[in-house]
């Protein structure tokens, strides 16, 4: 993950900065998304990211030919990390612990970028974006829950009759929803209450 | 509701057309969801909603005082009634068909129109469309969806230790979380496999 919380325009300008690879990659990034929260897509441009990164228009277009390519890689590399699930011994706690994690991907600074930029690029780009919450959150988070709950079903805290797709749609449906039509940031509590309200009576078994 | 699948403004124009009141208010109405639909927001003028009604533009403006006030009465004066909850003595087909009135109601000219719309406004109008949202379909359905559930708790078919609001988001937002995802438009087999996969599970007594 990307972090930076002092703009990088505002950094005095070094006598020299000789970075390669990697390492220039990260700084043109980081660059790159801090120019979308502050300015937005329209006023993102190659020469201003090369100017926050501190190097030369030349070093951008070499990696990334187009401001879509360049945008599209700095939201996706600024995405937490959705790669292990939670393990702690008990359904709610690997849920509670997986809901927090999906909440921070959305309130990343790329979850926030991508949602206000969306609907200021054109439709080609703003479907190429719409693709990045999928495969950056949704596809990521949906994988991570059902771990979670076969984990469950396995461990006996989780019926094992669960039928169909949709039962993984609930938690970033309501989270969704609930951002949209309420502005819910979701504070831990609130998680915890659609854990105790409406996961654990959906999952729990039978006879339990 | 409103219903018209012919334009307006495609009808010839009769010799006389003295309408008062009522008549006169939903043809104008009407002509203003016809071209919202069409010509969106920005295309959307009082001079082009006068003639589609085969009226004045004093009459328009004599009713509402500017383009939001008449298109957020043109928008609620095109929403599928939400008033009297489903009773077929189930909780499975009570809650089957109040999805398929609520997806009636995202999927009518108004739902429509409304999401394509509020992108096109300013924040002050968007906001006021957001609330149109709440009020149109998103309260009255949760208030038939809380009514079916409690009918359920008072025939035994739902359980009576349902705590706290969340379980009343799960429909509205699998549904608008599909819609966005997937482009859903939600066929009544989908909704039926919702309401058997997700919300019977979750509202069964425990001893069932």
């Amino acid at each position: 993950m990307i972090k930076s919380h002092q703009s990088a325009a505002a950094r005095p300008h070094p006598v020299s900065l000789r970075r390669r690879g990697p390492v220039l990659e990260r700084a043109i990034l980081e660059s790159a998304l801090e120019q979308l929260s502050t300015v937005g897509w329209h006023g993102l441009t190659m020469e201003g990211v090369a100017s926050g990164a501190q190097t030369g228009k030349a070093a951008v277009y070499r990696r990334w030919p187009s401001k879509a390519d360049l945008v599209a890689d700095a939201l996706r590399a600024g995405f937490p990390d959705l790669d292990v699930a939670p393990d702690h011994g008990s359904i709610r706690e690997d849920l509670y612990q997986l809901c927090r994690r999906t909440r921070d991907a959305m309130l990343s600074r790329s979850g926030s970028a991508l949602r206000s930029v969306i609907h200021e690029c054109d439709g080609a780009t703003a479907e190429r974006l719409h693709g990045l919450i999928v495969t950056g959150v949704i596809e990521p988070s949906t994988r991570l829950f059902k771990e979670v709950v076969q984990r469950g079903i396995g461990r006996g805290d989780v019926r094992s009759d669960i039928a169909g797709e949709l039962i993984f749609d609930v938690i970033p449906g309501i989270m969704m929803y609930r951002t949209k039509v309420c502005g819910s940031e979701w504070p831990d509590e609130e998680l915890a209450e659609m854990v105790d309200q409406v996961m654990l009576p959906l999952l729990r078994p039978a006879r339990a």
